[in-house]
C-alpha cells in the first residue's frame, strides 16, 4: 500500500473515496434489514425518502467527474499496483461503468416504472391478472431494452449479457444456454428416475406439529452455530421472506417459520447460512473495497446451496442433527429418525412454483426465465406473449401447466423490480456448489466425517481458503479452475443429482 | 406554498434541501437506534464509518455556501411567509449558524477530544479514578470554553447560553439561575416534611418477583396502548439504557428490565411513551422541516415527565392500572393493591445517582451539574477541582457526601461526550410538566376522571393541542404563556410536590 501511495496517488485516492461509499452504503443495507424486519407500516414513507436520498449520494459520488479523472490516472500507473490493487481497481471502473452507462432521464424512467411495475404486479398477482400488469411490464421491458443496449456499449457486451455482468461477469449468455440446454437434456430422464424410485418406497413420515416459532428459532442458532456462524458479528431475525443482509461483521440473516413444517425453517437458516458465511469470510484487509466483497451472485448462490443441499441435506449431516431437532423441537419417534429427516429433506415433487421447488426441478425453473428474459431483451418475445411462452415453457420442461398466471408468470418479483439478468445464478449457483463439494470432499476426507458429527469446521477451512478468503479478487471461472481444475460445468451437478436420487 | 414558491423562491430551494438533510438524517437516527438495539458487538467499527461518513454528508450540506445564499435570499424576501414558514426559516438559519460558528479544526478536535473523554471515562468511572479522567476531561472543559466562545457570538448570547441554546433556546443562564435558585432555596424543607411524612407511615411492601422479562415487555405494551402510543407508527425494545429514538411515522423506544423490580421498567417504559407521543404528534404537514420537529429539549422532557409524573404516577390512573400490573405479571394480593403501588412510586429518598433520584431530589441534581458547568464554562472551576465542589455541592443540596467519584462526579456520560447546556433541561422539563398538567386539568376537567379510567385521550388530546401540533413553531416560553397563561415558573412544580408529598 505505501507503495502504491508513492507510485500511484490516484489509486490510493480512489480507495479513500471507495471506503466512504461503502459506509454509506452500509447505511442502505441495514436500513433495508430494518425495513423488511424491523419497521412498523407508518415508517414507509420516511424510509423511502431516506434509502432514496442515501441512493443519491452514493450515485453522485460514483459519477462525481472526479472519479472519472482519477480511475483514468490510476489505470495510466496501473503497472505499479500489486494483483489485489489491481484486481480493486477494475472493479472501480466496472462499478463506474454500470452507474454511468445509463443517461440520467434513463435511470429516472427505470426507477418509476419500476415502482409502478411493483405496485402493478402486488395488485395483479393475487388477481392472477396478467392484463392488469401488462402495461407496466411493457414499459420495463422497453426501458430495460434501451438500458442493456447502453450498458453493452458501455461494457464491450451484447445487451443481456452487460445486465448478467451486475451479477456475474465471466460468463456469457451464449455459455449460459449451452449449460443450460445441457441440463434441459438431461434432467427429465432423471428427474423420471428419481420420482420413480421414490414411488417405489414408502413415503416419509410428516412430523406432526405445531412447532412453536420460538422453539424453530432456536433450532436455527444452535444449527447455524454448527456451521460455523460467529454470532458476535451476525444475528438471526424473522421477515417475510428468508435474506442475507447486514454489513461486514454486522452479517444479518432472516427465515421465516411455518409452525405446522419445521422443515422448510431449518433448510432455509441452513441456505442463508451459507450467504452468511461467505459474508462473514470475507478478507478483512479489503473490508470496505470492491475488491473485498464477494466475488459475484453465482459464486454467493454457490455457497448457500452448498450449505444447505450439498451439506445440510446430506446423510451424514442429518444422522447428527436429528437428534438435535428432535430435542429442541420435543419430537419423537420414526418420524425424527435421520433416515426419515433425509427423505423428507430429499422428497421430489413438480409444481409450478419456483421458490417451491426441489434441487432437481429447480433448474426446470430457471432455464424457462432465462430462455425467456434473453428473449424478451433479444426483442424476439413481446411482454404480451409471455403467459402462452411460459406456459409452453412449463409443459415442455416440468410437464405442467400453470392453472393460471399467478402460478405462472406472474409468481416473481424479479421482472417487476427491474432486476434481469439475475435468474441463471440461481442455477449457476447449484452446478458450482455441486463441483465445489465434489472437490472440497475429494480433497479432503474430513469432511465428510466431520459432518456426520456436525462439525463444518473442515468444509469451512476448504471454503474459507478456496473462495471466501479471496473477495471479488477472481472471477466465477477462476475461482473454479483454481479450487477445482476445471471452468463450470454441469458434470458434478448431474453427478450430485444421480447419487442423491437414483442410488 | 404556491405564494411562496413565486415570491420567495429560496425558500421553496431550503425546504428542499431541508426535507433532503432530513432523509440523511433518518438514517443516523435509525442506525443510532440499532446499534444499542440490535447490533452485535462486530458491527461496531463498521458502524462507526458509517455515522462518520453520514455526519460528513449532513454538514457538507449545511455549510454548503450556496445554503448560506439561500438563506440570505430568503431572509430578505421574509415579508412574504406565513407564520410557519418563518418560523422554519429562522430554525434553518439557526441550524446553519449553529453548525459553521466553529472553524473545521476546532470541530475535528472537539470531535477526537469526545472519543477519548469517553473512553477514558468509561476506564476510569468504574475504578472512581478521576486522576485519570482529568487529562481528557480538562481537553474537553477547554475546548469546550473555545465552542463556546464562538456560538456565542455567532448566536449573540453569552458563552454557555450558546451551547444550551441547542437544547432550549428561549431562556437564559441567567433566567435559569433564578428558577434553580429558587428550587434550592425551597425543596430541601419540602423534602425534610416530605421524608418525616413517610417515615411516619408504614413502608410499602415490595412485590416479590422474578417478574420475566417477557411479561413487562407485554405489560410495557398494554401501558403504552393506554397512554396512546401508536404502534403502527412504533415499536417498545430493550436497550442497555431507555432512550426515545427513530423517525417521525416509526417513533422507538426503549426500556429494560430489572426481573426482581418491574416497577422501574414501567416507569421508563411511560417516561419514554412521553417523549413518543410528542414525536408521534408532530405536525405531518411539516415532516421532514426544522419547524416539524418538536421544539426543544425542555418540551421534550415536560412530555416525557408529563405522562411518568404527573399521570403515570398519580393515584387516579394507578387505580386503574394496579389490576393489569397484576394480571400482567401474575402477582396478587396487598403488593399489588393500588394504594401500595401508588407508595412504591412516591417513595422518597436521597441517593447519590442521578438517574436514580426521585422527583423531589432530581431537581438537586440538577441544580449541582448547572451550577458546575457554568462555573467550568465561565473559567470559575478548574476542571481538577471538580471532584471537591461537587461533593461540596451534594452535601449541601441533598445532605449527602458520595464516598467516590464513581458515585460522585464520574457518574454521568454528558460532559466526556461534550454536551455541555444539557442537564439543566431535565428540570426545566419537569417545571413545564407540573405547569402543564396544572393548566390541562384545571381546563378540562375530563383529563383526571379519564386517567382513572385508563383513558388518556382526554389529555393527549389536551397536549396535542397545545403542544404537539405546533412542532418547532414556538419556543418554551410562548408555548407556556399559550398554554398555561404565564411563562415558565416554579409554582405548579412546587404546588404539585406539596400535594403529592405532604398532603
Amino acid at each position: 500500500m505505501n507503495q502504491a501511495a508513492v507510485s500511484n496517488p490516484a489509486y490510493t485516492e480512489l480507495e479513500r473515496r471507495f471506503a466512504a461509499l461503502d459506509a454509506l452504503k452500509g447505511a442502505l443495507a441495514m436500513l433495508g434489514w430494518d425495513r423488511e424486519v424491523m419497521m412498523p407500516a407508518g415508517g414507509a414513507a420516511s424510509r423511502t425518502e431516506t434509502l432514496a436520498a442515501l441512493g443519491q449520494v452514493c450515485h453522485a459520488r460514483i459519477a462525481d467527474p472526479e472519479l472519472a479523472d482519477l480511475l483514468d490516472a490510476a489505470e495510466q500507473h496501473g503497472a505499479g499496483l500489486d494483483g489485489w490493487q489491481s484486481a480493486n481497481l477494475a472493479h472501480m471502473r466496472r462499478i463506474w461503468r454500470h452507474e454511468t452507462a445509463l443517461d440520467a432521464p434513463l435511470v429516472e424512467a427505470l426507477s418509476r416504472a419500476q415502482s409502478r411495475a411493483i405496485e402493478a404486479w402486488s395488485l395483479a398477482r393475487p388477481a392472477a391478472d396478467f392484463a392488469a400488469f401488462l402495461p407496466a411490464f411493457q414499459e420495463i421491458v422497453a426501458l430495460s431494452r434501451e438500458a442493456a443496449a447502453a450498458k453493452g456499449e458501455a461494457l464491450g457486451k451484447a445487451p443481456w449479457d452487460a445486465l448478467l455482468d451486475t451479477y456475474e461477469d465471466s460468463l456469457t449468455g451464449a455459455e449460459i444456454d449451452n449449460l443450460f440446454d445441457r441440463l434441459a437434456l438431461v434432467l427429465p430422464p432423471l428427474r423420471d428416475r428419481a420420482m420413480a424410485a421414490q414411488a417405489a418406497r414408502p413415503a416419509p413420515l410428516v412430523p406432526q406439529g405445531p412447532f412453536p416459532a420460538e422453539r424453530q428459532k432456536k433450532l436455527g442458532e444452535v444449527l447455524m452455530a454448527l456451521a460455523g456462524f460467529d454470532f458476535g458479528r451476525g444475528r438471526l431475525d424473522t421477515s417475510a421472506h428468508p435474506f442475507t443482509g447486514g454489513v461486514f461483521g454486522d452479517v444479518r440473516i432472516t427465515t421465516r417459520f411455518d409452525e405446522s413444517d419445521f422443515t422448510s425453517s431449518v433448510m432455509a437458516v441452513m441456505h442463508e447460512t451459507g450467504h452468511a458465511l461467505y459474508e462473514q469470510g470475507r478478507p478483512p484487509r479489503w473490508a470496505g473495497q470492491p475488491v473485498g466483497e464477494a466475488a459475484n451472485m453465482t459464486m454467493h448462490e454457490s455457497q448457500s446451496l452448498l450449505v444447505e443441499m450439498q451439506a445440510a441435506r446430506s446423510p451424514q449431516f442429518l444422522a447428527h442433527a436429528a437428534p438435535l431437532i428432535a430435542q429442541a423441537l420435543g419430537g419423537e419417534g420414526a418420524a425424527f429418525s435421520a433416515a426419515n429427516l433425509h427423505a423428507l429433506a430429499t422428497r421430489v415433487a413438480p409444481g409450478c412454483i419456483r421458490v417451491d421447488a426441489d434441487e432437481l426441478h429447480y433448474p426446470f425453473h430457471i432455464v424457462l426465465r432465462t430462455r425467456l428474459e434473453r428473449a424478451l431483451i433479444a426483442g424476439d418475445l413481446a411482454p404480451g406473449d409471455l403467459p402462452g411462452a411460459w406456459n409452453e415453457a412449463m409443459a415442455e420442461l416440468v410437464g405442467i401447466t400453470p392453472p393460471d398466471d399467478r402460478l405462472g408468470c406472474l409468481q416473481d418479483i424479479h421482472w417487476p423490480s427491474g432486476a434481469i439478468g439475475y435468474f441463471p445464478t440461481y442455477t449457476l449457483g447449484a452446478l458450482a456448489a455441486a463441483q465445489l463439494f465434489a472437490a472440497a470432499t475429494a480433497q479432503d476426507g474430513a469432511i465428510l466425517s466431520g459432518l456426520e458429527r456436525g462439525d463444518f469446521a473442515p468444509l469451512l477451512a476448504w471454503l474459507a481458503d478456496n473462495v471466501h478468503r479471496h473477495g471479488a479478487r477472481h472471477s466465477t471461472q477462476e475461482l473454479l479452475t483454481a479450487a477445482t481444475g476445471a471452468p463450470l460445468s454441469t458434470t458434478a451437478f448431474e453427478a450430485h443429482l444421480a447419487r442423491r436420487y437414483l442410488d
